[in-house]
């Protein structure tokens, strides 16, 4: 099912063309009706909110907050049924808390001669609105991701979006993961609406400083819309993995490895790379055997069609050259020595070593962030960490001493500048 | 010259809107002028950098890139006439190095029971674009300001971009930071089109990773066009400085500073906030004595009336609360005990801290960076940095051992989502 590709007739530059091709663009159209819905609720608040949520999500709702009784409703229905579910992602929340604290910095001072200091402060943003999409792409460990790193970071007040269904309930999984990860605030609003209510404040939801979570197209085209008036996490595209496979690596892991990056949508890519032509014929036949076996099966014979590929390699050293040349959002190293190989990966979102550890580890349990960059952008973009809700603010103190000895340096390049302004805040202070 | 604005009349909205109105939008036909650019660079490459360079910068062009001859005729041309001012500049790059070299910050690695471990490396881009502008907004020191970090996170390689003069010349004293910040390369070209040649690649000028720099309306809106094909720095709106200050406060110092704000730009906004109205009246009376020694007066007094501001409070709490409602790029606090309330102030670009700190020692000298969030983004966003030039990339290892002792957890994660696929590759793992 996966394609062989011949990189030396082929070409680098086509495959990665054909990446990056998959990003669905947003169009004019769509900004359009994403424009008005963000000027609607900026001028009208709560009462546009209404009209957007009867009119999309096809309920009329008065009141958005999702109360404290609804939150425990959804934690007792689903502890009724599935009380280990729980404790699996109350387990899932430990690790990836216990990953995430590792990433707080400390702000610094520095001391120098004639008592000058300056240094850095690290300060956690103050609120953050958290977009998770309902319906059938629920995903409790998305609520999870994105919203411990806030936690940890220190953000005082964490505000939920999400749809209402159409009963004007939530969905009880993404209920339960909001009270585990520790949610202040939950409203039932969805789309475009919600952002634009997270980015202007109504009367009943607040104005965030920030704007993470994924969503649909017109989720997107908000959250980029309204970048600037807050800050966004990046704009996901189709997910991908890259898997590099000695031939000591077991084709089903491989196979299955490949295939739960392929059922994510018909446009992710999975694309092996290895030394074994072996491997690759294996792998061939344990994704026609396992594929019979699972639900989506229908996306991932689709996904793999069109984006799968395979492309081998003379040695693991040039594996991991085309590995860097895609920069994956996910990258599997299924060789025996992964980690002493990790220093030669330049550009990878999130790396999986060793032949046990399966890329879904990451996705719900092992601790590291799923909130990825993908399509060859984990060349300068990261994962959504405690980093991506702080700010950092400098400082700076000169003395009487410091200035009388710098003055005339500084007044100097000011001049050089032609900002005699500047100089001259200097000039009255060496009088 | 300063407006008295009455907070308990006006309302602290009226003040943040009118912070917020100065910034410059780009409207339809600048975006349709820069995508036209942009598509032509992508597909002709060179040829359209020729074009557009005759067109704008009115010079023909047959190579862009910049010799080290020029650069030493540029080096050579200045020293003879100035030679004070290439030994500020090199002290002034010792102390940005000094600060941001506390900046860097290392990967980390955590061990846990069953052999597994996870942890995050810190990798550098491997090449940054920076834009300086040309002709008389050319800026020394903003080359200092964006190339040092960069070299200090470690990126291979920074590729300057800088509209050439008339004579196909570039400005020397821009010529001098390029060479002692350590710049690799220094092409002549300007505008959109050098944003697309950074952003694409063309026959001469490399694809970078991120662009970063100041620049005018057309190279902000290809900034923001290119983003998501490689990353870009915040886009700059007009600055502003707000000044706390006591009774204490020599208004000599103050009328200084806020003119030195208010000479860049019409849009840029001064504000004073101070529990002292005598204080207040001798600024007013400091301004009018001051601004007559000061070429950009013109620009000053339409800023000043403009977009001045004194608001007089009853306690330097009460200074400090409002200034967390501002969120400005610049603070001053000058107040007797500066660094003890430094702890109060939650939103603010770079803080200069007691009566001597005159901001612009941090636009030119101090160390700290110049490149800040403006118009209230200081609540969210921060100065460039070390960690503007690096991705941090996570790994993760899972035993044989762990994978069965943890498996059945995540295969249940992974149901509840409907992702049997994700559940079949942990379960391909416990046979």
């Amino acid at each position: 099912m996966l394609k062989l590709f011949n990189l030396e007739e082929e070409g680098m530059e086509l495959l990665l063309k054909e990446l990056k091709d998959r990003a669905e663009d947003t169009n004019e159209q769509i900004i359009g009706t994403v424009s008005k819905v963000l000027r609607d609720v900026s001028l009208r608040g709560d009462s546009a909110l209404r009209e957007y949520t009867e009119k999309f999500d096809k309920v009329k709702l008065e009141n958005f907050q999702v109360t404290k009784e609804e939150i425990e409703e959804c934690f007792n229905k689903v502890n009724k049924v599935d009380k280990e579910f729980i404790n699996n992602l109350k387990e899932a929340k430990d690790n990836i808390e216990f990953y995430h604290k590792a990433q707080v910095k400390n702000g610094f001072i520095l001391n120098k001669e004639r008592g000058v200091f300056l240094g850095q402060r690290v300060l956690p943003l103050e609120t953050v609105g958290v977009y998770v999409p309902g319906g059938t792409a629920a995903y409790p460990s998305s609520v999870l991701m994105n919203v411990i790193p806030a936690k940890v970071a220190g953000v005082e007040e964490i505000i939920m979006v999400t749809p209402p269904d159409k009963d004007g309930g939530i969905n009880p999984y993404i209920g339960v993961a909001a009270k585990i990860s520790g949610i202040d605030k939950i409203y039932k609003v969805g789309g475009a609406q919600a952002i634009g209510a997270l980015a202007y404040g109504t009367e009943t939801i607040k104005k965030v400083d920030k704007i993470v979570g994924p969503g649909n197209i017109f989720v997107a085209t908000a959250k980029k819309l309204v970048f600037g008036k807050v800050d966004i996490d990046m704009i996901a595209g189709p997910s991908e993995i890259l898997i590099i496979a000695d031939e000591n690596a077991d084709a089903s892991y491989v196979a299955a490895d490949l295939m739960s990056q392929a059922e994510h949508d018909v446009l992710a890519s999975s694309i092996l790379v290895t030394t074994s032509e072996k491997l690759y014929k294996e792998v061939e036949k344990e994704i026609e055997k396992q594929i019979q076996t699972l639900e989506r099966k229908e996306i991932i014979k689709e996904s793999l069609i069109n984006h799968g590929k395979v492309i081998i390699c003379n040695s693991i050293d040039e594996c991991i050259e085309i590995s860097n040349m895609v920069a994956p959002e996910h990258l599997e190293l299924m060789v025996a020595n992964s980690m002493e190989l990790l220093g030669k990966v330049k550009h990878a979102g999130s790396v999986f070593l060793g032949y046990n550890t399966a890329e879904p580890i990451g996705d719900y349990f092992g601790g590291t962030n799923h909130v990825l960059p993908t399509s060859g952008t984990a060349k300068f973009f990261s994962a959504l960490s405690v980093d991506s809700f702080v700010k950092k603010s400098s400082f700076l103190y000169y003395s009487e001493e410091a200035i009388k000895a710098d003055g005339e340096k500084i007044i100097n390049i000011a001049n050089k500048e032609g900002l005699t302004a500047h100089a001259n805040s200097i000039k009255v202070r060496l009088k």
